[in-house]
């Protein structure tokens, strides 16, 4: 089921949002819809847009600049901004999705101003009170993704099960496993283990007939042992960011006690290859907002053109997968099966 | 202020408790009563402990033996297992601390059936729901303790506060900070940042005079941003022990990545700097609990002579320290700061 069938891609890009725009979010994006063959429609200030674009040979491909006048800054309050600039870049951007002009949106701006302005123009998905981010957590295990990464803080048993289907969905669709794992994080292995919410979601998962195996240990994420590992947006947010942090420190020591033993060269090899494996969401620039009615990704604000291009690639399979209805499919049937509305 | 003054530390050792018992564990413990110059108490059954006893020459050593006839077995349930055991060597153990026959309690038996019969035996100090787990997390900050590492999954503002008093009295006593920072861990640095736990701590925080530096997040923790780092233990669990299996990850990555680069040799030395440095508490051996009226140490299962030895020094400078008495303090003090009874 490819809805979109043969019919090319067109993505609206934010090119104002992010720390280089709009050179490097034009050039990424010129890139990225030249290799993976699709649309785009760059949207900000004409003037400056233009004058990045002509640095690129563009004839023939289907590359426009939609005008917008107004840009939200890093610090604004996203609602208060939003409302203030109805002519921002980021608020037409997303206008292009709604009115079909576009199949999905990318930004590099301010998180909040491209979570407030997918939730008021495209709305959020039936039963959903925010949307969420998530996805691969490290390169060690490309087949585990985490859900929540950090957008709900404080939930309940049944929105742990709106992200079960979210990581069900992507992992399905994304990743092709086709009948994914999936496993509570917790503080211990057996059942009765967790915090009241993990108890609360262990009993809904038990009835819920997925291919739930029950609670796994923080030494079990590193390991691969689920597909899917469901924990509130608190501890998702902790854990990808401790992550982070915890592998640049042990860079840093890497290269202090290989100092003798190793040329610069090596010692730079094996740095980064050690970077690239736990700091994926900041290798791949961002990531795809799930519980949006459309389809839509924020890039770190430090993007730069190979995570544009990248986002392209990433939102292509994302539209090409009709990843939004087939989330819709899931939603309604995860709460059906554990005896929900 | 040295309580003990100079009166030898006297240490109950369940000599009964872990895997490698009692052969491990008697080793251990008179190794570290000869490095420490403290008495030790072998608690267990009087004739095996005496065949390991007799190896070591103790002859006018503070070393004796108290004969217990039962074990807690792991995988036994706790509280069930010490009623049916009244003369189990973790239970003896305990009691000779509560009559002052000994100054502190070690054990590498089952954490849980070790708590259980702290809490019944010595009991909980005044105002605690149940102890607490926490201390160092990483060695490339040493000067940072993380509390709760593990004990209580479901927490409300105010417990969070004792855990701030743990901290601080650790980060005091033991590691020789006049003024700990303190902050929360959070999903952003600013206040209003975090779920309703870290919320309302945050408030209770705010106006405790403490030197409370407001939130962190993951990131900051292996930058040491703050001496003590507070958090629930669900996360605080979840943390640690993904600490360990990403560091494991991590170090499997590196085998395969310096194989043709270095010798083995430099290979291990490289890989056992970076576990060591993020596997503190494995390094160790286990850990104080804090919250009990007594001294008592908890160590991994799988601890051998040198992780026994190495927790009769940690006990030795507990007890010198007077950490019970001053947690005491402290915990009354920050209930009282704050507003609480």
């Amino acid at each position: 089921m490819t809805g979109t069938g043969n019919k090319v891609v067109t993505v609206a890009v934010d090119a104002m949002g992010g720390d280089y725009a709009p050179q490097e979010i034009v050039k990424g994006a010129i890139e990225g819809a030249r290799r993976e063959g699709i649309g785009i429609v760059l949207v900000g200030r004409e003037d400056a847009i233009q004058k990045e674009v002509e640095r690129y040979g563009i004839s023939g491909l289907p590359i426009r600049v939609r005008h917008a006048s107004d840009v939200i800054l890093d610090g604004e309050p996203p609602a208060m901004a939003l409302r203030h600039k109805p002519d921002a870049s980021i608020l037409v951007a997303t206008q292009l999705v709604r009115k079909g002009e576009a199949d999905a949106l990318v930004s590099m701006g301010p998180t909040g101003a491209v979570m407030v302005s997918a939730i008021v123009t495209l709305g959020t998905l039936e039963g959903l009170r925010r949307p969420t981010v998530g996805g691969d957590l490290l390169g060690f295990v490309p087949d585990t993704v985490i859900f929540d990464a950090g957008a709900n803080v404080d939930c309940n048993p049944r929105e742990l099960l709106n992200f079960v289907a979210m990581g069900c969905v992507y992992a399905k669709k994304m990743l092709h496993i086709a009948n994914p794992t999936v496993a509570l994080l917790s503080n211990g292995a057996e059942e009765g283990k967790g915090n009241n919410l993990v108890k609360g979601a262990y009993q809904l998962l038990k009835k819920s007939k997925l291919n739930f195996i029950g609670n796994i240990e923080g030494h079990d994420l590193p390991a691969g042992k689920a597909n899917v590992v469901i924990c509130d947006g608190f501890t998702g947010n902790v854990l990808i960011k401790f992550c982070e942090g915890l592998s640049r420190s042990i860079i840093e020591r890497l290269r202090v006690t290989l100092d003798k033993l190793l040329s610069k060269t090596d010692i730079d090899a094996v740095c980064k290859d050690l970077f690239s494996l736990t700091n994926v969401v900041d290798v791949r620039g961002g990531g795809l907002v799930y519980g949006i009615n459309g389809l839509v990704w924020t890039g770190h604000g430090h993007s730069k053109a190979p995570q544009v291009a990248e986002s392209m690639h990433q939102v292509k399979l994302a539209v090409q997968s009709n990843l939004v209805d087939a989330l819709k499919l899931e939603l309604t049937k995860i709460q059906r099966l554990v005896g929900g509305g």
